[in-house]
């Protein structure tokens, strides 16, 4: 999954009928400090992820494995709002080592 | 699913079976404020977006969930035209913070 | 889909045995003025394109939605040989608009 | 699959109901000489990687083909712990020649 | 499919249950010259393709369509052993022509 920030919505009046009552949110992806990069995807929102939020997007056939999305052209889904990130601070001492 | 405008339309007579009566579109990846990235992608149209709208685009396995498509060879899909990008003013000032 | 240019073939006797018959196309993308960029693939041929043709290539699991390649271990197919693009010349002028 | 490194890990109470139980590891992928590179992905751990260590991650659909994510909105897995990378020494100086 | 050079091995006891007798193969990406790319892949080698040697690489879902990985968490298989590359020396010129 990508880590991602909420930052806006995609209104579509003339879409696929089957997509009616989808909530199209834009996420735009973040590093391990929350810092916007400038990637971003239009994801379908499964759990009520408002923005500002940062979320979890599962792409690809995953993103029709929710209730709301399956069997959808659905290729990118919220699947999870993130209440914190443990990073861990010796990683990097690590580095270059197995 | 990616953002992008349609800039044009490719015509191909000598084609897989499965693809006759197909529009394909070239969707040209746009940025949050509509400006055009060097990135394109050639997705069917499923939904009658002319040359200049944006639109969204699925991908991957997702291309195949539309009428159309279903079972084709066919790896991006218009599945909708854009009214409007909702986007915050506010989200930047959140960055570095969850 | 994405658009590239055949400029060669490849030759493999050693490979998994579904793949016996299948003619391996490197297939180099191109922009909207056919210009090589630097990004190739290799795809199945699945409509007889010859070296130096413009054609448009499926991935991923669209790419075994050809009666050649159904079922079989190949993620890129060559589904169209291209006839001509016709590419807006006044989008352009729309950009940063919708 | 590619390698990466587990860096950490991300916690969160609102998520798909199909989630609940899994745990997200935040892998950061490496180079051959194990580096940490800037990108990363949020897989479910399928082995009990701890952070620290070198994994492999499968993505896509293939990574709902472990017993806990199967049929689950999942897009990357960690399916192994890498002991040892064997890297050959004399592979460069064939470079530039089949 | 990727082309890439058989660089070296990965290895790892402690994986899922279904990967138990595969080999893992580093694979690193080369260009049409066979000069190595920086960017490389871990797949399962369904061929027996030794050190050193160009091989043809499936991935995603395409990747498990081989006897060996069928509805295994594997997103990229060695297919084939290439013995030669024809590349068309006469494409440059066409470029920017269709």
């Amino acid at each position: 999954m990508i880590l991602g920030r909420v930052v806006g919505t995609v209104w579509a009046t003339r879409k696929d009928s089957q997509l009616v009552g989808m909530k199209f949110q834009i996420v735009q992806e973040v590093d391990l400090d929350y810092k916007l990069k400038s990637k971003f995807v239009v994801a379908v929102d499964s759990v009520g992820a408002g923005v500002g939020e940062v979320v979890l997007v599962a792409q690809g056939s995953s993103a029709r494995q929710t209730e709301q999305t399956h069997n959808k052209p659905v290729d990118a889904v919220i699947t999870a709002i993130v209440d914190k990130l443990d990073v861990s601070e010796t990683v990097d001492i690590r580095e270059g080592q197995l």
